[in-house]
């Protein structure tokens, strides 16, 4: 039972031995954290088109719960760019942003998101995340990255856009030109300039007046509470409220509420595609931060309590008021580079934003929504990286039309169909590869007993005998192409008495590869032409011998390829004399 | 010109040398597989929920089309039963049966079928069927034809009944028990009983009696035949139509009406899925038969010319008040077996049943439609095999759960829900074989250059380096979990200075595994340990030259495993006699 206890919870493992040492080290990362992800958290809701409490709301409970389940020491969890829009997607389809629903709908998410990733954890199913490709996931971070840019311009320029994917979104916003607020477009447009400053001309700014490059670093990250602070302050100063910029108004004041999905199957249906979207993507980013952050103290994660640790803060975010969460790039290098030692840090940080929600929500009231748009502009840009194209153009076709296809689906036609294209093409890319397996005519090397490619080596051959070495394992796929390259072969050799099947590549062998093979050994004999194999590994041997196809089998199988050659080129020779003493 | 002409149309090839002794073949074989296929088109039709002459005219330019483009020589195209039942799943989802809506969908899916099969041939897309595979197929065509058999006993007993899949045709069966017409049932209940005896008993009979066996064979499978006509013959002479018996009715005499497929997008919208999975089946099953009497007479089917002449004959369907057609298994054994030579035999079939189009249909206004359903049931039953459960089973037992998966969901869910969950789970089951290919750590065979499997040979091995051999191409589904196993062993191996992965049988590796390489190759240089590689396939090599991979490279490349130990065994005792140097 503690076994059970300590694989599912973590906490009792790293919670035994933690001192006073660990215990500062994690103080100070959560203070800094916090600072940082007050902003953010804010930004994320409003780009998900939700209240800006709900970011803060996501970001305690969960983190809290991930500290407990989840195995990286590092990982920060909380509301992230990517599914802050995808949650924007899904629930845009079945509520009006604003309305009471749309909330529902954003917390329903949360839960559904929760329990399947749990679900998949406790299934150990984490390899699934495995059928997003790195060239997939890097297109559609980039493609997604341009979404979010594009769709925060409305709050820079203060205007109203609409729009899930870029040309609905560029549209909207061109159609909406003429009302541009001045004073929004000031706000939005000097916080874009100052943040993008503060990430590329701070940190050496500072660094050259003799501060430590950790601590330029983390001050760097800080730009955004800057930026808040001072947009605030103008706000309120000049009233910019009565000048027409969208402010974020009341937020109320308090800990998180407690809430609850709905249980509305229809709901449930309508999500049900969007949550297991958003979990796979979710996870997936969550796992790359997670082992990058790992690697670097040689700490290992365990994909599968991952997800359970992601599904318990999604499940704990439905019940507090908050949405779709997961662990975040940005978040978890500050809060590592801070010198988090444990996931008490991610404890702390909660404890920080708790009384941040307490304190300062009536501050958030002359808070501009430009701010916030810039912030995310500013974040989400540093994401938009088109050399994945070039790499992929350059070492691999097929990789290339991965990425290329989910970064023009994600922009045309959303996040959703964009990183669904992605894995299909991804697999059936794959499938198309393997049902071409590589196959070689072989030949005897002169003077040795290695057997290679006649295309590729000098080697020799018999005209009554043709060996084929597969390069792959044989299943449905490629059973069929298996048997028309070996009926192909046979059609032009006339003279052939034997066909040896060398199967040193071969692990497996399915269903329908035993029918193509046994339909092979058939046909062969129709023609008085016997089929025989060599090097047929261990475990595909005892599978065929369940089988009734060596008693079918017209020849033999040989253990090496040099074996079959010797034994065959016998009996070819005794069989061509005893039909030349025949016609004689 | 005239190759590609050559190509795309097969008839030009035969036609040239086609004779006297030909024809009187291919007449011979046209008037036994008319005779066979009248009732057996009517029957079909029923099944299909469509008027009975759409089943003849569905036989004639279809098989003329297919006797152009088609590569097969025996193969005879027309209704067969499963596609028949899936046309009737799948147009009953948009229109009532018996309504002019229905039919105009049937003759829609027709064409939409058609359209498909031509376009994957000329893209020479033939390979996607293979995703179709044995086992899954076996099992689908077990389960539809139980479903077939089921839905035919409604005309048996003259109840009505109606449902897609087995409970629901069960539930309403059992619930119109009462009304069963006795009439209906002794007409049906006898000619089950009549064609279970042609088929089993009567050919035994005859060849008893001294008839040969090739005719005898030929007589037992014109069985139905003779129960129609004692069936219409009993109709009249009892005016069975006064007595509640269900009758063919008014059949239109006359050559095929020309129809236009509908062009309504939405229509096409609500068939398109429809007509993937009936286009696939059909070339499934028309390709196996082929094939299998190609092989017969060592002859060659071209799959993506297949493709083009299936899709022909749908296409000509849908202008001739046909509905989706394809190469049925009987009537091209039958074909085959009265000696058809050339796709001719199909253009005089279909002369012969224009013939029996303009003449015959009067005759089958007093035909029973029990006498149709019982060809269907006797027809179906012969397809019914489990056998295909025990197989799988002991073979394979992931093949098992396809086939098991595939069979419940055609029977609790319907034919369309059924062959999609086969492919879906083949392929599932596949991603997941090939997300965790064989590993083996492998060691020196003493006295020899050989390196083997540690878990299966005794071998040398030291413990300062670790060689890994992958038994499978590297690609997005297996990267991770190559990462992951690498990572735990050398977690487990304190000592270790060189890793080696041992590539003889990668033959390919893509873009994410190369990330995953480039990872484990810096997480490896963290801890001080050098990553190698050797045996690496040419085309691999190649393509990784392409890239900056061995500049960040820490080891090196080897061509053989031996060589790669043989230096490192050296480099690594340097490296520890440098380290006793320095510690000394």
């Amino acid at each position: 039972m503690p076994d059970v206890l300590r694989r599912y919870l973590p906490v009792l493992e790293w919670g035994r031995t933690y001192d006073r040492e660990q215990a500062s080290s994690d103080l100070l990362a959560a203070v800094i954290v916090t600072i940082m992800l007050v902003p953010q958290s804010l930004a994320y809701a409003l780009l998900a088109g939700l209240p800006a409490e709900m970011g803060i709301y996501a970001s305690i409970l969960p983190i809290v719960l991930y500290a407990i389940f989840g195995t990286s020491r590092a990982l920060a969890v909380g509301p992230v760019a990517v599914v802050s829009l995808m949650t924007a997607a899904a629930v845009g389809k079945i509520a009006v942003p604003g309305s009471a629903e749309y909330i529902a709908a954003a917390i329903t998410l949360a839960f559904l998101s929760g329990v399947m990733l749990a679900a998949l954890g406790l299934l150990r199913l984490g390899f699934l995340a495995n059928f997003l490709s790195h060239p997939v996931i890097a297109g559609f971070i980039t493609a997604s990255g341009i979404i979010i840019a594009t769709s925060q311009l409305k709050h820079v320029l203060g205007v109203s856009a609409e729009g899930h994917n870029l040309y609905e979104l560029v549209v909207s916003l061109l159609s909406h030109l003429g009302e541009i607020n001045p004073y929004t477009f000031i706000i939005g447009a000097l916080s874009v300039a100052f943040l993008f400053w503060v990430r590329k001309g701070l940190k050496p700014l500072l660094i050259g007046r003799g501060v430590t490059p950790r601590l330029a670093d983390i001050l760097a990250k800080a730009g955004p509470v800057g930026a808040v602070a001072v947009t605030i302050l103008a706000a309120w100063l000049f009233g910019l409220n009565d000048k027409g910029v969208a402010l974020v108004g009341d937020v109320p004041q308090g800990l998180p509420p407690l809430t609850m999905p709905s249980f509305d199957f229809d709901m449930w249906l309508a999500l049900a595609g969007s949550a297991l979207l958003i979990s796979v993507i979710g996870f997936v980013e969550s796992v790359s931060v997670a082992q990058t952050l790992a690697a670097k103290k040689r700490q290992r994660i365990d994909p599968d309590q991952e997800l359970i640790g992601l599904g318990a803060a999604n499940i704990g975010a439905a019940f507090t008021g908050g949405y779709p969460v997961t662990g975040g790039f940005a978040r978890s290098v500050v809060n590592f580079d801070a010198g988090a030692a444990t996931p008490a840090a991610g404890a702390f940080t909660a404890v920080g934003l708790a009384i941040a929600s307490l304190t300062l929500t009536p501050l958030l009231f002359f808070l501009p929504k430009a701010t916030l748009a810039a912030t995310i502009i500013v974040a989400v840009l540093s994401l938009v990286d088109f050399s994945i194209l070039k790499k992929t153009w350059i070492y691999s076709k097929a990789d290339f039309l991965a990425v290329a296809s989910t970064i023009l689906i994600t922009l045309g036609f959303g996040v959703e169909a964009g990183v669904t294209t992605g894995v299909l093409v991804s697999i059936l890319i794959h499938l198309y590869k393997s049902s071409r397996p590589h196959m070689a005519v072989v030949g005897q090397v002169p003077g040795t007993e290695h057997y290679r490619n006649v295309l590729r080596h000098k080697v020799i051959t018999d005209e009554r005998i043709l060996t084929v070495r597969v390069d792959e394992s044989l299943y449905f796929a490629n059973a069929r192409y298996l048997e028309d390259a070996i009926y192909d072969m046979i059609a032009k050799r006339p003279k052939l008495k034997h066909v040896i099947l060398m199967c040193p590549a071969i692990n497996a062998i399915d269903m329908s590869a035993l029918e193509s093979l046994e339909a092979i050994n058939e046909r062969l004999k129709a023609g008085g032409v016997s089929f025989h194999m060599s090097e047929v590994k261990g475990p595909v041997m005892d599978r065929l011998k369940r089988t009734d196809f060596f008693h079918h089998l017209t020849g033999k199988v040989f253990l090496s390829q040099h074996q079959a050659v010797t034994e065959l080129t016998g009996k070819a020779t005794e069989g061509k004399k005893s039909k030349a003493d025949r016609s004689a």
